[in-house]
């Protein structure tokens, strides 16, 4: 059923970037799925899946772009709450797809709470996570089936709070491929990694300040702690240089519009070149909505 | 024996492009072709089909990286004429793929009496033309075969020399196919379009100076001429400005990185949009090599 309303990923063979690196590496891009990124496999689940007619999430990116759209298709009321510093582009987009915008104030109250005060006075509401939500990870296990595909050695993906990678590990182990899965994170945001070396759940202090905004979480969801803390060995932490460096990799050698959270795979791979050596890499790109500004920034390196 | 050696096109659905233009368009890009072209099918095409072992061409743009490409596969020793005016990225480009690059002063001599010069050097050398040549064509339809299996209403096509249109056109009618096509040319590089309403070929006086540089030509090529003028009914010419806009609509609604030259296509539905209402629509992209400076110039809207 969600196969009818998703787009199959991209699969790009990029030799100038195979041959740049050393490495045999596809590209997985998801930057053309519907709303720009992955998020809108999880979203579609979801309105899908729950019988209620309206559904509240809280998100400032690509997951509440997501969910609108979904919603709109399925005919279903979709309210958003989004801090009032948002970008207008972010607000328009969410709003173009029919959601209603909640704009809050995030010194005086957290998008959390709103959303939890805004379930009061509409109990029928189905308050959604973006990533913490079995729907979520049963959206993107869609990906790892198409993934399952190639038979990667190794396939990288980014994180922030896990329902990707959680999403490609079911995906692929459902449809009985072995591929490794490694998670890549920002340095900044490296609450995945220190929780994978802990053996539990360690939190960001606050949000971090990594360029890759969809890894901004404060930390894991618990569904996808389990499935990660099984089926992950390694995350690579990916200084924010070598993110950035990505998004300019790609531009230059694949043609290809990423946003940062999206070039995190190909970060990783250039922090630990060595690693991968002679292994057959799927780098999963996440999603291509990157500002304008920011976009300029760094191909103008200077981000 | 050439589909050993090409990437599929790739079709991309992008629902905000095709909510923005009211229009029901399908993107049809070879951005992410070998070399960032579909020149690659030509070059290639040509390549393995010439007995000889070493190939010439005059080229300041995508047709000398596809061809250099091309030889390096087939380990074939190419030769490129470039200006030395030409960008160092597009310089490198070429010798990246291990072709020798020939820089004149095209003050002194022109790129076609150097390419001229050097063959009576080398009797051995196949002299190329980037687009009127059979080879080029019969290369070229192989996108055209792809792109048949799509059921277009209309497909609408770049022109510059002529050789990818025709070649389209080719690939659609040896497929049993047969949707409409139509050519999107620069305004200020009109010459297919003069063509076409005078029934011969019209010379641009001089190299035109639109920002679509694959649209740069002096004249349709003999071949494709012959072609076009059977079935081509209609060819848009394009303002510089919906040029730009094209491209930066790629960007913001389809995460799409494309050259001018590729957004030719866009800009000429932008132009005629009454005109496509209704109809399936495929528009070419035929290539995203455009340089970094040009490409931030448009996306700050300074062009």
């Amino acid at each position: 059923m969600l196969n009818n309303f998703i787009l199959p990923t991209v699969f790009i063979e990029s030799d100038r970037l195979k041959e740049f690196l050393g490495l045999d590496v596809t590209i997985i891009t998801e930057t053309f799925q519907h709303t720009g990124s992955f998020k809108f496999r999880a979203a579609c689940n979801l309105a899908l899946k729950v019988p209620n007619e309206t559904i509240l999430t809280a998100s400032s990116g690509n997951f509440g772009q997501a969910l609108a759209k979904a919603c709109k298709i399925l005919d279903k009321k979709c309210i958003v709450v989004m801090p009032k510093t948002s970008s207008r582009v972010k607000i328009e987009a969410v709003r173009s797809y029919g959601a209603k915008v909640e704009l809050i104030d995030t010194n005086k109250i957290s998008r959390n709470e709103r959303v939890l005060e805004l379930s009061r006075t509409m109990p029928e509401a189905y308050v959604a996570s973006a990533y913490d939500d079995a729907f979520v990870v049963e959206g993107n296990a869609t990906l790892g089936k198409e993934i399952s595909q190639k038979n990667f050695d190794v396939v990288i993906v980014p994180i922030g709070g896990g329902g990707l990678i959680s999403g490609i590990i079911k995906g692929l182990r459902d449809s009985n491929c072995a591929s490794e899965v490694i998670g890549a994170e920002p340095s900044l945001a490296n609450d995945a990694a220190m929780s994978l070396k802990a053996g539990q759940i360690i939190k960001n202090p606050k949000e971090p300040k990594t360029i890759a905004d969809g890894a901004r979480t404060i930390s894991l969801g618990n569904l996808n702690w389990e499935i990660i803390k099984s089926e992950i060995k390694k995350i690579i932490e990916v200084p924010e240089t070598m993110i950035t460096e990505a998004v300019r990799h790609y531009f230059y050698f694949s043609n290809l519009k990423v946003e940062p959270t999206g070039a995190l795979s190909l970060g990783a791979v250039i922090k630990e070149k060595e690693n991968f050596k002679g292994r057959k890499i799927g780098l999963v790109v996440s999603g291509g909505n990157v500002d304008r500004d920011v976009y300029l920034k760094i191909l103008n390196e200077e981000i």
